[in-house]
């Protein structure tokens, strides 16, 4: 292990914090929030202080960064990030307790939007969007967003398409361009432009500047963070339709809009798992429509809240308009396997993803031909294109860790009690970084019922969801510290 | 297709279940139960037909009796037994929907021990006798049987390694001896002395021999229906023990009894499966037994009643002494997790299979090591063996089928409107083929609550359960039938 190596790498992390929370630190001046600017003050230096000696310390930083360094660099990466990143809420004394603060802060990164709050409208302004802030660079990727402004320097190959991978969503890595860092920058810079555009629409929907940006972050990053304690239940009926609009646009595989841009519209009207994705969600909405026909007080009602409730699931976001967990058991069963399929890959949603779902869905077919016709030979096609085995092996060993770390993490959160379905579907909404679950985790209620054991299981599965497992289960690997 | 071979292995499978029903027959006779000897005579003129027409029919068989119509025969005949299996129930009027009837029998069959009836005691005695009669040839395969006391003519090697294949759990086919036929042969030894061994020791606890003849039948094929409202509660000390330890036994690899005999007790002691298996048994009943601490009036009773509810699950029997629906929620977790882990390969136990959890761990750890040292090459190996790669690549195919038909069966049957907790431990109940699952479908309860639709997916569920996949969903792809 080149520790030198990670431990400038972490530093350079820590300092991009520190830039990170300059916007939250003038918003709280704007705000006059004494406590909260003192707060990202003494954060933000003792964040300095660390990143610099770190950096000080990898200086003449060694060779040999080889995938095992690139796989620690961002899970490690992204635990510091929540240790660091939870500072604010600690010192302002909005969230007392370490633990909690840093079961948001990685809530936050990982665009779960599992709180712990009570009452989210106590926090200071600037707290509050750095609560949101969170989810946009999250979303992408904070070490992605590095790369695209090339702090993260472009030294060796191996080290950034380490890095892509790992944060990056889904069974294989696209790369729009030959180049990496340009692909970063491609991706942040079509991230920016839809972000913006959402900001745009949503003060056209009459929502006030602040509340605009923050549901913005949330909307991009899929993540779901609301400041209102009613989520998005109390904006206009223009604003949470355009939510629900920008929510699918960014659980879209953002390689589509790489494609508009440069109008090749052959290959996203080909693209499958765009097709399975939009038919997954007008089929939820159907089936939830007809389900729960009668709760709603008229058709374009019940058509606006279904609609953003698919779309808040199935992206992983977790925003709500209603209590969901209210809802007839079948329109649940819809919403928790929507929960496990998730969004696209290579966009900011979370969850199994939809093309893994189609490799498994084609692999099976195939395997039972193959029983049935022992000698036929057969390669499984996604959009024309042959998934090779490697792909196919490593889809199915997510699949094997995903269900058996999910497993474990039920396990032992019902230590604390509580009911099955609270325990189930906490666990599926943090490893799919949805957000709100099932009856004591409904979208009524919180986190804060779980004890500290069952919060730090919760904060690992958040982070194995954000990061597709490898780069945080290797970090408990004796094979990976030799 | 070759549907003249189908054809007269199905009707040859009708006819062994005529012969089957005659000691149920004679028993109905001795006990004076008049309507029930008119259901089976009916019954087994019925199906005497039915088979003797079929037979007739694939007289002068073609040849080509290929993978494809080997899992055709397996499917299709499980099926059959289900449905001509029922008609005694149906014809007695002890379960006047023919429906509830196959879901009575294909549980029994697939040794999953669910049932739909309120009052098992009013039930004649050679419907009881039947219904766990079932059992127990299910146990270890009725197709394995026809072969061991040879009504399968082994005219073609493919044939019978296929049927073995498809009935005998496990990730690959452990043959004991060369030949298949003899293994069968053997296979059915073991289970009858063991079969036998149990009965034996439950007359020694003051069972009646009825009852001890239909327990040993639920014991031996890890079935798990009772012949008491109560389940096992009722019996003595010493007979729920000798069920338990039973239970566990009948939940090793038969293969074990096999070097047993011949005194390879080195190839028994380096066995990771079994060791694991009784590993997980013992963590189990101490976790619950602290667990439990307080419920029981003392420390025999609690360990005696922990350890029987333990083996019950890990097996998928599906005993019960006590209502463990009502447990604290960390300890149903724990049987939750059995629920899903399951027996030994090669066992008369459903489930995962440990030896499969095995396979899954160490692919897993072995993807990990090769993510942070790419260039290394390792192999997967269990009890010093290599497992090839086609086992791998099918005990990953088996987990992505297994997670699909569950998440689907879950979805189907929560239009029944039941709560979450007793959709997911139904269908996990069933496709395991334990039989009693939590809340609405706990041990005081049954699947009576579940409309016609739900029966019908549990039923296919239990099928998949117990021909562990393929051979069921085969039947329901084009490629089949071309």
């Amino acid at each position: 292990m080149n520790y030198r190596s990670v431990g400038s790498f972490l530093g350079r992390i820590l300092l991009a914090m520190d830039v990170f929370m300059i916007p939250a630190l003038l918003i709280s001046i704007y705000y006059g929030e004494n406590v909260a600017v003192a707060a990202f003050m003494g954060s933000m230096m003792g964040i300095a202080v660390l990143g610099g000696s770190l950096c000080a310390m990898g200086r003449g930083e060694a060779k040999g960064f080889y995938a095992k360094e690139g796989f620690v660099c961002v899970g490690l990466s992204w635990i510091v990030l929540g240790l660091v990143g939870a500072m604010p809420f600690r010192l302002s004394g909005a969230i007392p307790n370490y633990l909690d603060a840093v079961f948001e802060t990685v809530s936050g990164f990982t665009t779960t939007g599992a709180s712990i709050l009570n009452n989210v409208e106590a926090l200071p302004y600037g707290l509050l969007y750095w609560r949101s802030f969170t989810h946009w660079v999250g979303g992408m990727g904070v070490l992605v967003f590095l790369l695209a402004v090339s702090l993260g320097n472009d030294k060796s190959k191996g080290y950034t398409v380490h890095i892509l991978r790992a944060e990056s969503p889904g069974p294989s890595v696209s790369k729009l361009v030959p180049k990496i860092r340009q692909s970063a920058a491609i991706l942040y810079f079509i991230y920016i432009a839809l972000t913006v555009l959402c900001f745009l629409f949503l003060i056209l929907g009459d929502m006030p500047v602040f509340d605009a940006v923050c549901t913005a972050f949330g909307t991009a990053g899929t993540g779901g963070f609301g400041i209102k304690n009613t989520s998005m239940a109390s904006y206009s009926l223009f604003a949470r339709n355009v939510v629900t609009i920008f929510m699918i646009l960014f659980g879209i595989n953002f390689s589509v809009y790489y494609y508009f841009a440069l109008s090749k519209y052959k290959a996203i009207v080909k693209d499958e798992e765009l097709k399975l994705y939009l038919g997954i969600i007008l089929a939820s909405v159907v089936l939830i429509f007809i389900n729960t026909w009668g709760m709603f007080m008229n058709t374009g009602e019940a058509i606006s809240h279904v609609f953003f409730q698919v779309a808040s699931i199935i992206t992983t976001t977790g925003f709500a308009t209603v209590d969901f967990d209210l809802w007839p058991n079948f329109s649940k069963s819809v919403l928790l396997i929507l929960m496990f399929v998730g969004a696209c890959a290579g966009s900011t949603g979370g969850g199994f993803k939809v093309s893994r779902v189609i490799i498994l869905i084609k692999n099976l077919f195939k395997s039972m031909r193959q029983l049935v016709h022992p000698g036929k030979v057969e390669a499984v096609r996604v959009n024309d294109t042959v998934i090779d085995e490697k792909t196919l092996s490593n889809t199915n060993t997510f699949l094997a860790a995903y269900v058996m770390i999910f497993l474990v993490s039920c396990f032992i959160i019902s230590l604390d009690g509580l009911s099955f379905t609270t325990n189930f579907s906490a666990v599926a909404a943090c490893i799919n970084n949805i957000g709100p679950g099932f009856e004591q985790v409904g979208p009524a209620f919180n986190y804060a019922c779980f004890g500290a054991v069952s919060k730090i299981v919760l904060i690992m599965d958040m982070l194995i969801g954000r990061l597709e497992i490898f780069p945080i289960l290797i970090l408990f690997s004796k094979s990976t510290w030799k």
